[in-house]
């Protein structure tokens, strides 16, 4: 008989490594690490005997938590904190008794559960921020490959004008070059250690109290902050705000990637050695299972940052349901972010591009996405009211007649008098009507290399 | 060592029952209640052999499936059923092998996972019925017991005029009752049958579609609709809705319950016989952990509803991100209403009431909070002007001398000459100015007992 | 010189009788609508003398409103209605300085901004169902229209199986049918009189209370609720999540036609008898602004139901900040929604339809999404299995060579001994698989035709 | 007759600079703004001739603009850039027949919106920023002034330990350190010119591209970045998460201020000399109307911020309703982050405190919130646990017996063989047990300093 552990489609939509990092273990062994930390910091400053120090450390082990006792303990307590201290008390006790009297010294539940959060987060960010290098990197190496491979530019989800391939992956880099910069001036902020004690005044430890402070901020290699910060949640949910933004970019490339391999579109796919979304039955069929994923995060993530900026709304020196709103939130935010990231990191590594389809998808259009690169050479010659007549006359009758706008063109002397053979086909040329988009994509290429040399 | 499953705060903001509707385990079995209905569906319309059922429907048992094999493969899937059906396919082929190509016969994944969740649903909602049913009656309990008690009415979160306890028990009976009646409506729409297969036209199963869809329906005991809703997501949707619109109602009686509990105004608390959020150090402390919960309920719920409704634009017949951002999603605000539900009914149930508070408080103001009743009973001897200024200057110099309204109004003879002793008095008692607040709870009261009889 | 008044965009994504609707100027004069109400209430029930009621009802004149004070005035006040009633004081007491003092008697403001919101609330239910009916007699006679056209069913936004158009459209028509069901049950609940007074009682208006709240329910034409329901706000709520629903299936309608459009795929377009979308230069695109604007609102209406839901957590008698979230947010949704409405509706009326594209992107596969129904056709004779592997070796075959999935069927002895040329040939007809497609359609429109005869 | 302009509650929520920089207007006197800059660019370039920049630039005013009929027309347009070139042509037109060809030269609606949109936000940046230093600088000055009041701190709404006014203010000080940092890290990334052509190439400017980029930056001062971002929008959506995070603060504040100024709690209140929220009626009721109006910006913006990301998801080189879904989003969030920023800073800034409020809510309990400090000065000399347990007891039966703990521990000799009289009066004196609390109003006001000298 099997065993059901953890949410059934957390393997969908999230990795491996975040899943580990907000697991419930994880967090449990994250408030206890504080735990054991907050003792070493006592005993540093000479508020408790260093000899309870070791009791307290080996106590601190997820392992040894009955974790069901815990959650239904919680129910009642209001935290988890609560009962876990009290287990964690009971575990020192039978080992050391008079160490069991320091446990959690001077600190309040919240401190235990936003430093634990904090050590998460970090953890998480580190993950992140990785993972956004590695997106990084595959990017600016298809950017670089697909420089100047032409293909349709698409507005209101019609054909407009030819780009490049290059350029769009550019744009994607782009972007992401500014959420490395978010998640790394949000690291400076939001990873900061919570100490306050029962009303954050540290009273009850007397003049040890900075002393303490610092030394459990040393000890979790946290910045100790001016003050804690019990109540004023701008720091975790500026961490879901970022991941919010990241995942959008994540979606938006998902959403992209999912219409060029639209069957009638077939530009570009997922890459399919991953076995993903394959249909016996349907060949023809490639399901964009990752770009799905993906899409599913962006769905997801902004309401689930909605709902951390409205908990930022705290009464007083600490919360009644803002401050527990965070809990599942910030987690879930996390993984689902970790998730999109990592499957369009692997759809763009593996981008399968179809440049057959690109080019015939240039040429759907007989040409009409070339209108306006022959009017503007036309007129350079007769004027630019003239020449938009005369293409504009040119593209509805290649659309009545079902010709290209090339033959139109060619068989109007107006036309062929300014423009020789040569010229209209090259005008016709769609690598030839990409303007800046090669420039772009240096551009883009050359300010990522200096940043990541 | 102890083992760690399911998330750590469920048992804080949600119910056993409701944590065990969507069990990981449960959502695999009700996946499983449908297959194995398709089974006996399909040979009652002679699609397949009958001998093909008894070995399918002995398959069909979650401890048979290799969860975290299943989750594995979803992600490369892209949904639990695809895996599912493999795995169920294995355990009947195991057995009999003829049985297992009946397997899922017909029917598309999403037929699997979209009427496994309306099982889960119908029961979900079975127990918010049962529920919102429970929370009405000690309400109604609570409403005729205080009908008469007076009490402070607030406005902007300053004290106004005197109400009754009863009256604010009646106006959240009276909101109850208007869920309980949106609950019965979505019920009707939202519980139907999904069957539809691939794309949505049962075409694999012929001439036989009907008779089987209509065999799978009464199996599941589940409506047919006039045909499948694979993309058009109104029914899940309303329900997330309706639960949203529930647990505002119920993150309302929090906060009201949070405030009266406060240290400062001391009205009501939560029931302390639970032994929730007692505090040893300080037994002046009595913390609204319900409260909490049902207050986390409510902020966390809108945003997901917000998915659920964004969610609602799926692609064509069978979408992309959309319909797989419901899955954890609907799930979560069934959770968290039901946990909301289940505190705010025990906090109704047992509420502590203390009415030398809520007298004490009446007074608060020394009389202010009725200068309207003397205003109007003067009024009607020396004109509504005169009497608004007399009382007016004589509020003003009761808060500037500090003494009561009764006090500055005894000894103005403009007021004596028409307001003798005993009638001030009678004035200046708030039960005596609570105006429809006693018929208010009598109507309210008469038309719950109309309606639960 | 020209005036810039209303916002910007308001018609690209509402419409003209939504927007009057919830009009600064109605606002006012639906507020002055009660004001007036109330006066005849008060003089019917006996508590004013009947010639107070001509002035002030001549007066309740949103032309004779000073809006720019008024607004200014707001900010102080906390609301619309303290200087809005000093406003009509000011009005009346200079026509008639005895019917002054009756003005707003008996009410507080929330009586009169609820009161007077219900009445647009009406309003604009009233267009958004006339809407609903319009848009549904439209999808009937169109899904009747084109009930037998065959067209490509895609799931994940790949080709499938075969649907028909007509399928499609019922599809929508039967989710519009439920949505017209919710509209006409949200009435019943919604549209309620607010009408208690300062804290809910009544109370000053003493023994006349129920008889002038009776009168002014009946001079405005609204039910006249159990009680009031100041900080009861599922009311106004649930109107918020209906027409967000409502929405959703507008935006799933947008996004399925947009895709529709795309230059590759081409099978319907937005009417371009109304000049929206065209390009003078691009004569080949036809941008889907209707599909835009709907998507626009189903992009925009999910964060603003949150915001609905979240507000309804208000405190005691009389919110602080709930109540005063819901002013914008309530009317923003219902003019969305009705925008969207009205663009869905007028394209669907005049959807373009191209057959030939719709057959031609039937044969995009070669054959392939026919491949079940081939397999089941040879299943019948060989074996489910074996049918299986050959149908799919050929899929195989067929994508490998750039052949028809006929021509390699046809070549397959194996295949051609079990299924004649004229039999493969109907198997590889996507109009010969369309399942029940038809029978849904017949059904759905049957239930339609029965509600609206 | 008077007329309506603008929204009527626009004055409650946001402030006149702020509905100033997104007035209708001057959405479109920037837009104008954008056209006349790329005219100057244009012939700088030598791109057009010189002498049509002059009437390009007379025609770019707003007050020359119908914008009756420009709303009318975006409606079929899809956009107002669209019929706004139009009448700008039109205008130039009428002076200067050669110019009006160059209206509008080589830039698509995108561009002119998008850059006239951040032109908006660079001034409401500009603002906002201002107002986040004016409320640090009153924050400072009136967290030196209580450094050292004492008040209660308050946990789940409940009196728990002593804390200080400075400490609450110096919190509050240290968000918004945070939230200016978020800020100008903000104006970096999200200033940035939008200039791409149809399809983000400059195409149509041939080798004039960039030069002609080059110049429109210069002219707008605004930096050109690396490349178009038209469905790029990371930088608009996280102008609305910098916005949303200080939203929250300010609400968090409010909800703070509105709780202190409930009429049993009474410590502090919004200055009253702005004439805000009086009654004359009820002289004891001050209405906390500037925190409604934050508390109500604090409901309303989450969900538009959701919007904002859940709008990032936009399809291909030009959006199909995310773009679209902005541009009344961005402008609202602006204006209610605004407001609720000007109510907060005149309410911390006339703060009124009432001292001797402070000091009864001191003493409500008894002096149970000082238990904990009488138990570790007991605990120093007879054991922790014996300590706790005779404070518990003294607790309780302080409780019990209606004395103050004062009492019940002064008549325990196990108490007074080790504490004093003296000692016992000190321990249970507030303002000596508000432990780092002066500590951390230093720290927090002395970085304050350090960043504004």
């Amino acid at each position: 008989m099997f065993s059901y552990q953890g949410r059934l489609n957390d393997r969908l939509t999230s990795t491996e490594p975040m899943l580990a990092v907000f697991a419930p273990k994880a967090t449990v062994q994250r408030m206890l690490d504080v735990e054991a930390a907050l003792a070493r910091a006592l005993a540093k400053a000479g508020v408790i005997p260093a000899e309870a120090v070791a009791p307290i450390e080996a106590a601190c082990d997820a392992d040894r938590i009955d974790a069901q006792a815990l959650t239904e303990a919680a129910a009642s307590a209001g935290n988890l904190a609560i009962p876990l201290v009290k287990q964690l008390t009971a575990c020192v006790s039978a080992q050391a008794p008079d160490a069991a009297k320091y446990v959690h010294w001077g600190a309040t539940s919240q401190d235990v559960i936003d430093s634990g959060l904090v050590l998460q987060l970090r953890d998480a960010l580190d993950g992140i921020e990785a993972g956004v290098d590695a997106l990084c990197a595959v990017l600016a190496r298809q950017a670089a490959k697909y420089r100047d491979t032409p293909m349709v530019g698409r507005t209101w989800l019609q054909q407009a004008l030819p780009i490049t391939l290059g350029l769009k992956l550019a744009q994607w880099l782009d972007a992401l070059g500014r959420h490395r910069e978010r998640l790394a001036q949000l690291r400076e902020r939001a990873l900061a250690l919570q100490f306050g004690g029962a009303a954050g005044t540290l009273a009850s430890l007397g003049d040890a109290a900075q002393s303490v402070a610092q030394a459990l901020a040393q000890a979790l290699s946290l910045p100790l902050p001016s003050l804690p910060w019990h109540t004023q949640r701008d720091r975790v949910a500026e961490a879901a705000t970022v991941l919010g933004l990241l995942t959008g970019t994540l979606g938006k490339i998902a959403r992209d990637v999912s219409l060029h391999m639209q069957s009638e579109v077939g530009e570009l796919a997922e890459p399919s050695s991953a076995g993903k979304g394959g249909s016996s039955t349907m060949p023809h069929k490639r399901n964009p299972v990752g770009c799905a994923a993906a899409l599913t995060a962006a769905a997801r993530v902004p309401g689930l940052v909605a709902t951390m900026l409205a908990a930022m709304v705290q009464e007083h020196e600490r919360a009644l349901g803002g401050w527990q709103a965070e809990w599942e939130t910030l987690p879930e935010i996390a993984r689902l972010c970790a998730g999109a990231l990592a499957n369009i990191t692997d759809i763009v590594d593996g981008l399968d591009v179809d440049t057959a389809r690109l080019s015939a998808n240039l040429n759907l259009t007989q040409g009409l996405i070339l209108g306006e690169a022959v009017m503007l050479a036309l007129g350079a010659s007769i004027g630019r009211l003239r020449a938009h007549e005369l293409v504009e006359h040119a593209a509805r009758e290649a659309v009545r007649s079902g010709r290209t706008l090339r033959q139109v063109l060619g068989e109007n002397p107006d036309v062929t008098q300014v423009l020789d053979e040569h010229r209209l086909d090259a005008l016709l040329t769609p690598a030839n009507y990409s303007g800046q988009a090669r420039a772009f994509v240096d551009i883009v290429l050359e300010r990522y290399r200096a940043r990541c040399p």
